[in-house]
């Protein structure tokens, strides 16, 4: 099975439960905030843990659904809260208004700070027959990605003021965008039963896999329109952001992120995983993805 | 012992455990902005949950600290958020310039998610002892509660373009003080082994509690100048805000104030608790401070 039909497979079971999980949402303009880009994007965090999880030998995937949505909870806090005006300020992402121009700033902070905290409340009172020890894992990988990844805005917010080494850039991505792949990765692991070791394996399986999804994201934003990746582009070119072709240039951009997808297969088939196929091709289209 | 005493105890232990809690944090400036208010404020959260631990006969305190610093994380996240110039733009906030002008909105946004975040990394990864079953509680008592932080703050902004009845007021409080109260109580009930009937009437009583809280708040609010309350207070009175004594009369507010608080009283008296001095008085305090 490949990434194509694993997500065609179980997409919309994700996004029914996403939809799920705000429905008790009281106040409806924050709910309506918070579903505003929720199941707009590729899911990919979700489909890989899941992808992990396969890869791990667990065969009952739709079962683990309620317990990998908290990670596209927390994903789609961290891009509206980084699209706001003092932050990015960019108005277009997953080719719809950002959530500021299509509610108003005070909705998307706390739409935001709502998304973050219902990734908390899911993992911590849907039981999904794990245990409390599994559940914990869970939280505890979630919460310290996410302070990475805020840490990591905080890094390219004040990047923006000066250039960045190659070694520097590395370290915000392995914040802002690997440490969610990571916790990602360990995820799949943890739902699966997987031993402590694997875990941790995994966990830097995914920091790699996030690296390379960032770099095939520099790469795409240099050569798209906003409407092509459905976000605002303008403001990392305008505000001259350290970038991986910036600092490589196109061509070693892209030699660097295929040596790093060579070492992430190699790394995969090193692992000897039960069902590794569906693994393999997400990993791989994380960093030849077209948008 | 009274709640002086109690607070002159444990206040600088808790202090201490605030700033250990953030050390960990990499980035300097983000560090810095999560500390900014952190320990400047009454501690009345961390302060109570211990008192209802004590009342519910858990003999030593010291050893909760860790895992009640968690609420003063919460609370602060919302303040900071709060006081935002797209919500209250609130520039004076626990004596001092709010986190937004002492550093900049961006880090503003960006310290009340990590703070938040905090809560969850230390609830779920410092183990203090308490079993994976009861971190979780605290861990889903404290995600529900937030929650309603957050509904409230929507419907208090929302509450600025009208004026609100008595029962949509008193709605707004219990989700906006009184929901953090509620689980700053269960907390105290959690954390002493205390069984499921007993969380539940601390968590009402916390709501109780909060609502008092909250109209001894607007009743200071009048009275007082931004430094004796060491925050900013005219963005209420400007925006035509909904409050206690605008509703029911200077007079009226403090009526209900005595009749909830003397309900209070009787209720905490009536649960038969091991140590109940400290939690009288602390709720009495919630409804009697003069700042």
């Amino acid at each position: 099975m490949n990434f194509r039909e694993f997500s065609a497979a179980h997409r919309s079971a994700i996004e029914d439960c996403l939809r799920a999980q705000t429905a008790p949402v009281a106040v409806p303009s924050l709910r309506a905030a918070m579903d505003h880009l929720l199941g707009l994007g590729k899911l990919f965090r979700p489909l890989m843990a899941l992808a992990v999880a396969r890869a791990c030998g667990h065969a009952d995937i739709p079962a683990l659904i309620p317990s990998v949505t908290p990670l596209e909870l927390i994903h789609t806090f961290t891009l509206i809260h980084d699209d706001l005006p003092c932050m990015d300020d960019a108005s277009l992402r997953r080719g719809v208004p950002a959530v500021h121009i299509a509610f108003d700033e005070a909705l998307a902070v706390l739409a935001g700070d709502a998304l973050a905290n219902y990734a908390y409340l899911q993992l911590a009172s849907v039981a999904n027959g794990l245990g409390s020890e599994r559940r914990m894992a869970l939280i505890a990988s979630a919460a310290r990605a996410t302070h990475l990844v805020v840490e990591g805005q905080v890094l390219d917010l004040e990047g923006e003021l000066r250039s960045l080494s190659l070694d520097e850039l590395i370290n915000l991505h392995r914040c802002k965008t690997g440490a969610l792949f990571s916790t990602t990765c360990e995820f799949g692991a943890i739902l699966a039963g997987s031993p402590p070791e694997r875990i941790s394996e995994m966990g830097e399986l995914g920091r790699e896999i996030g690296l390379a999804f960032q770099i095939r994201d520099d790469l795409l934003s240099l050569s798209s329109t906003d409407s092509e990746m459905g976000k605002t582009l303008a403001t990392d070119l305008e505000r001259n952001k350290s970038t991986f072709p910036r600092l490589l240039g196109v061509e070693g951009a892209e030699a660097h992120l295929g040596s790093l997808l060579a070492g992430i297969a190699e790394r995969i088939r090193g692992m000897q995983l039960a069902e590794p196929d569906v693994l393999l091709d997400i990993a791989e289209a994380a960093g030849r993805r077209s948008h």
